[in-house]
């Protein structure tokens, strides 16, 4: 089964301790399509500027990603500048430059718009919305989203959470969001707010699987060091939704979970190098090998 | 098999955002004592005073737990007093008086040096090392610890890893011992420092558990509320000692990552009361409902 994934396509400029590196392919779509690509075809659904880089196109589609529902606009491409501190673990927003996105209103081609599992990426809820109203069929939704929505677009958000099957939220936004230090307490009051599920993301501790009267845990892949966690939950949610569409069926409970597990491994890879570098390098028997080895961390 | 366990028995007063109890039965050997009591045979080692009510005394001994290897010295019990904050994941301590634990020397009876599982539960290193030296034959050795010793006993605390099967510390102590930010780093220096295996206990995040080439991974039990933490880890540490001596052999990797989900499961009762209430109520039937109830929680 195809995936559509709706989110933003991105130049990113990274700082970590150690280094620095400008303009690489970043956003939430390019991330996520390229972790889902590895199990299911996918259409991808964003806007950048006529500035956007060639080789970053031909890398999208060398991995057999449709780019047509991407509009090459007027103007310059979305650009974040960001900084990671010692642990990697909190980052800090040095500059945005929104620029084609403000314009973006996303329009599907007959292919996309029936795809039967579609990822909403971290986008504005708006534009969530706006592609969630033009797919056809009754497909798996699933939502991403970030604390800057939660913070000034919170109805936009609560509209979407209430139309999608899967909602995905980092612990932080989820303890935030639902006023909770609990973060299973967290989950569930999710719930409560529409979703059929709800994923919460905690990074290097794993994550939490929510359904109905359902609840699954997993840990993180265990990485001894992490180069770039940039594009790490977007791979997470790129991998959970390709799992589900590899899998060909409507999803259970027990698909979801091995969804997340999925989504996890994927997420390992993206650490592991500068930007997209190693999540477009993955071969499906590398991510294999690790799916098997995450088989032997959580057995007992 | 039966266990020794050797750590503090003490009177503890603590405070939380909505309760205060005083004098209630604590100490790191009275909640490891409890909670691997529902699994095999437990001598307990420690000393209190003279002033150390006879309804504490009842309810170990009333958990079958051998209390032959306690001296009632002259003098007062150990006391702690702590607070937790609005988030139960932080406490800080008001008042500790050591009083007979200073002059903690302990002896064993023969039953109890011959034991095939040791837990040297959370005490001076000294104190560990005194036990050990008198232990008989070559049991399986456990070894938990805290931040206060890290800081003033490293040498002791050192000796005390070099002879131990398994080392448990928590995660900021993991942290802080190894100057690692990153968790699994963490947990492999730890494992060069001398133990066969070692466990990171992460509270709401689960444990991770590392051998010789070897990692597993367990979430913690979906607690939606936390009453009281205190003696978690304490019992986290008895049910993982319990759990090993109940399989009757000496464990393999599996065995301790099962010890680890026991220990998981066990402390999440205790965090559902005030000090040893829970852990000293549950039943058998209780313990392996919730032991069922995570297997689903963690297949996939």
């Amino acid at each position: 089964m195809s995936i559509l994934i709706s989110g933003t396509v991105a130049l990113d400029s990274i700082h970590t301790p150690t280094a620095i590196h400008n303009e690489l392919l970043g956003g939430s779509a390019s991330y996520a399509g390229l972790a889902a690509a590895l199990d299911a075809p996918v259409h991808l659904c964003s806007i950048v500027g006529r500035d956007f880089p060639e080789e970053h196109r031909s890398l999208l589609s060398g991995h057999g990603i449709d780019l047509a529902n991407i509009e090459f606009a007027e103007g310059r491409t979305f650009r974040w500048t960001g900084r990671y501190h010692e642990n990697m673990n909190h980052r800090e927003t040095l500059d945005v430059s929104i620029d084609v996105l403000e314009k973006f209103a996303p329009e599907l081609t007959p292919e996309a718009a029936a795809a039967k599992v579609v990822l909403l990426a971290n986008m504005s809820p708006d534009n969530q919305l706006a592609v969630l109203d033009q797919v056809t069929g009754t497909p798996f939704v699933i939502a991403d989203s970030m604390d800057l929505w939660i913070n000034i677009a919170r109805e936009g958000l609560l509209a979407v959470m209430k139309r999608v099957d899967l909602f995905v939220i980092n612990e932080d936004e989820a303890r935030m969001f639902t006023e909770s230090s609990n973060l299973v307490s967290a989950g569930w009051r999710l719930m409560e707010m529409g979703p059929k599920h709800v994923v919460v993301k905690k990074g290097e501790h794993g994550a939490l699987l929510f359904g109905p009267g359902k609840f699954f845990a997993a840990p993180a892949y265990p990485l001894t060091g992490v180069e770039d966690p940039t594009g790490a939950g977007d791979s997470f949610a790129g991998g959970l939704a390709g799992s589900v569409a590899a899998s060909g069926r409507a999803p259970e409970f027990a698909d979801l979970a091995a969804g997340v597990v999925r989504g996890s491994v994927l997420a390992s890879f993206t650490c592991e190098a500068f930007g997209v570098k190693r999540i477009a390098s993955v071969s499906k028997e590398e991510a294999a090998a690790r799916m098997a080895e995450f088989r032997g961390y959580t057995s007992w």
